[in-house]
């Protein structure tokens, strides 16, 4: 692709991140994202062929760059599980507090489009998501927390549990919650217990 | 009101919760609701000024219903942490279940308006969620777990953070994982632990 080409696709990627981020994707049209970049519809469409398309095209790109920022949380982690589980909510606690923070633009865009489960964007949510928490896991293996995947997606439904009641309710205290019962799952033992029926431990 | 009016009013609403229940409220147009109910626009503009009025009285009867149909869970356990927690779960289990579950409606109506924090059906839902929250505690508090307001947040954490990873990844299993957690966390001690750090303790 001629180097112009290139600049005016990383224009619109851009401008429609920007505002699918912003608005979710349902309520932005592509007129507004065409005049967004400062480009007419015409040449939008010379790069993306429909709405859906540049959709993936943004989500694809995110993907890399956020998961690849997510990763640098494992870097400075001296290695304790409950360190592991205060850097993941702090960082959470952090950007939650952004000004105009609407969640997760995944999380937003799968709920926008719950009813269209064959969605091409819901495929790259699912990859996102399991990628994120497949690391969680990779990190408490490291720490040696028994049974690290079945701890890393317990960690992920209070982590995505939080977001939803943040934006719920305006509190920002959930995430809070959320980060003391991580550190009691990833101590407290698993087996022996008693008085939990068969229902709860089935598959 | 007259019985007629009465009788035109539930049908836009039933047409209404219908659309939103399975499109979101975004998507959804008045004409398509107008259709839906078999009136024309005008007479829905008669009994509701705007698609926000008529999302709000959506809201407001389905609060009532709902909620008064979660109460119903408290109606016929034994009283023990363990039951609730399972009682609770397998509900959210059933539900998930149905064909074309697209989750919580009162969830994916906040994620829609995330950028719209001012928007009335934002208050609604904030209270439908924390009557949900406060009823878990309630039924926590007399099976004499301690903290129980605490508890029910966590249980009500992992309970939201399921309904939006069984969308995202279609994996019914999120459900039981949550469930495990939340027997663990209604048994596991809370005081005495060692090793985590202030920054969780904070409020």
């Amino acid at each position: 692709m001629p180097r112009t080409a290139e600049h005016t696709r990383q224009r619109i990627l851009e401008a429609a991140y920007g505002l699918f981020r912003r608005k979710g994707f349902v309520r932005v049209g592509v007129d507004e994202i065409a005049a967004a970049a400062g480009l007419t519809k015409r040449t939008l469409y010379a790069h993306f062929e429909s709405k859906d398309a540049l959709l993936a095209a943004v989500l694809a790109s995110q993907h890399d760059r956020e998961f690849a920022a997510f990763q640098t949380l494992g870097a400075d982690l001296a290695g304790s599980p409950e360190e592991i589980v205060t850097a993941l909510f702090d960082k959470l606690a952090r950007w939650s507090a952004m000004p105009g923070w609407t969640g997760s633009g995944y999380t937003r865009l799968v709920v926008e489009l719950a009813d269209l489960p064959g969605h091409p964007a819901r495929a790259i949510a699912h990859r996102h998501k399991a990628a994120i928490e497949g690391y969680i896991g990779e990190l408490l293996a490291k720490a040696d927390v028994p049974s690290p995947a079945d701890r890393a997606r317990e960690i992920w439904l209070l982590a995505e549990g939080a977001m939803v009641l943040i934006l719920i309710h305006g509190d920002r205290s959930y995430v809070d919650a959320a980060a003391r019962a991580a550190a009691r799952l990833v101590r407290a033992p698993v087996e022996g217990a008693s008085g939990v029926g068969v229902a709860l431990d089935a598959p």
